[in-house]
């Protein structure tokens, strides 16, 4: 099963905000349609936002393929979240496929352009999971004991059309056999490691522990994590990468305990137009109620929300912030495991266009 | 009005557990009571469950007070949690106090004595915000800005019988006029900071924001936080700080980027006998549920609890971390503002000793 996949004259996908506790789906029949999932997080998770977006801009061309309506279309895609570049990406990619064709064409090559896109989602984060097999082999305790590994937020099969970028590689490591443990960071404030991550782990049978996002470092610093591995929202030419906010905290504790801390990187997630990720990635501020609320299965089995902080207390809700590249052991990416460096990332472009 | 006081044949205590929603109070009768107040956390932080367990051999020498009865008392009230050192101390002063007198004396100066240990908080408390608040002027910006101070957990008045360690200077630059703000993290898995921190300044008007705990790096790579200041539950003589879990993190990112990073420590919570905070000081781990679920304000205004992982998925949770002394910019003492160092800490002792 995919989290997203084509119905006759609409797209399904999984509805995330049902999880973990239902598994309910979405049917996303237009371009605002497809926007509005992306903005309410209903569909997340930087490679998927790219390939529902790349499906909007196929409906809109069923519905409208003039210049005009794309363009409209786009711009509206574009906007429903500004940090993971995957959503550009993939829109662009999408009008530069579409605009020499005449409006007549443009519905079915569309269409089988963003079917396209998420096979090659597919294939490279199965990529990604091969390289990164390597990595995590050499990794493994010759004692025989568990390989113990930290993830944050989601980057699983859930935040892809399938496999998922960080978890692609714990998952083939799993199914070849190894000993494989990984602690879950909750993820706060939307708990997409306490309900996705963990949600995709038991469904996989991988054993895992959520831990509050503070418990990390604790627990690296009493060598009970052997390696961190992340997704990305948008990684800079030089290796600056922004991803779910905290990431950077567990970036600092492996470089003080001398943990190898590894971001699951497809190519997309690259952004060649910049080059200080703090100064230059744009962070998403959302809304404050994420903060000043929880949700969860209540005692009667519905999903609802509780109120954490008292009634009149401000919040404040950046989404990302940016590790910078000098604490990134490596980026696993489709091609290859390379530094995080201007210079590694410029060869592996490379032999990209080769 | 203070977190903890007398009540003819008992003690009374604010319920943290109904904070920030509702203000409860809880009448502890016996040491058992007191142990149980503290172990579920009513009452908490860790100056104040050092007062609490006073308060509770004193009801204990007022039931029976001969040195059976007692020992076991201080066993039970020190057993109740294991990492604040405060608890212990405050039971061994008593012990020391009561050991010497007949039984007949014994449940008068218990009273006494545990009275008086709750006063010397405030007093001890009182002047860390005093010394703190010299530091806190200093860092002022002298054009007119806003101080944006950020702190963890909950280090203020209803950690203690009054006042607060990390809070009182904050307090007393809020009362002298000076433009503060104060970040406050949430402080999973049990949001001391949403619940009881952003109380105590709502109730005092002082500026704050809550914000996830994955936050606070993100805010400080953008200069948004002029320093840190937080409490602690034991300091051992090389200072090295354990407090709330998530502490370290932000003590990296504090020296990552170029934050001052202070710690509040009433002289009670140092404890000489340790050199190596690390792999000495013990780290409890608290009931799993803490973790899975969160408690908040239900939609009808009850307070509940709603789950936040999936059913099958394990959970840990360590509730402290311990920050190395290089990670500490300065303590902040009711002596005075010291380094985080052996030799300064030696030197504070000395002075206590004059």
């Amino acid at each position: 099963m995919r989290t997203i996949w084509p119905a006759r004259d609409a797209v399904q996908a999984i509805d995330q905000r049902a999880l973990p506790h239902a598994v309910k789906t979405l049917r996303i029949a237009s371009a605002r349609d497809a926007a509005a999932a992306i903005a309410c997080m209903a569909v997340r998770g930087a490679p998927l936002i790219g390939v529902a977006a790349a499906y909007g801009l196929a409906l809109q061309a069923r519905a409208d393929a003039s210049n005009a309506a794309l363009a409209n279309a786009a711009a509206e895609l574009k906007a429903a979240r500004p940090t993971a570049v995957n959503l550009a990406w993939a829109v662009d990619r999408m009008l530069d496929r579409l605009r020499p064709l005449a409006a007549g064409g443009r519905a079915g090559a569309a269409w089988d352009f963003a079917a396209r896109l998420a096979d090659d989602d597919v294939a490279t984060n199965e990529a990604i999971g091969r390289h990164g097999l390597d990595l995590l082999r050499r990794l493994v305790p010759r004692d025989g004991k568990t390989l113990h590994l930290l993830t944050h937020c989601n980057a699983g099969w859930l935040a892809t059309v399938d496999w998922g970028t960080a978890l692609a590689p714990i998952y083939k490591a799993h199914a070849e056999g190894a000993k494989v443990h990984v602690w879950v960071d909750e993820t706060r404030p939307r708990n997409q490691g306490a309900g996705l991550t963990a949600f995709e782990l038991r469904e996989q049978g991988v054993p895992h522990t959520v831990i509050a996002d503070n418990a990390g470092g604790h627990l690296m610093q009493h060598g009970r994590v052997d390696a961190v591995i992340v997704g990305c929202d948008r990684v800079t030419s030089c290796g600056d990468v922004a991803n779910k906010i905290g990431t950077y905290l567990k970036a600092l504790a492996a470089r003080d305990c001398g943990v190898p801390f590894y971001v699951a990187m497809p190519l997309a997630t690259l952004d060649r137009s910049l080059d200080d990720g703090l100064t230059q990635i744009p962070i998403e501020e959302r809304a404050h109620r994420e903060v000043t609320h929880a949700v969860g299965r209540g005692p009667d089995g519905k999903t609802i929300e509780v109120q954490l902080v008292p009634d009149g207390s401000a919040a404040a809700n950046p989404a990302f912030d940016v590790t910078p590249a000098r604490l990134v052991t490596a980026l696993v990416t489709e091609r290859g495991v390379v530094e995080a460096s201007a210079e590694a990332i410029a060869a592996l472009e490379e032999t990209a266009r080769d």
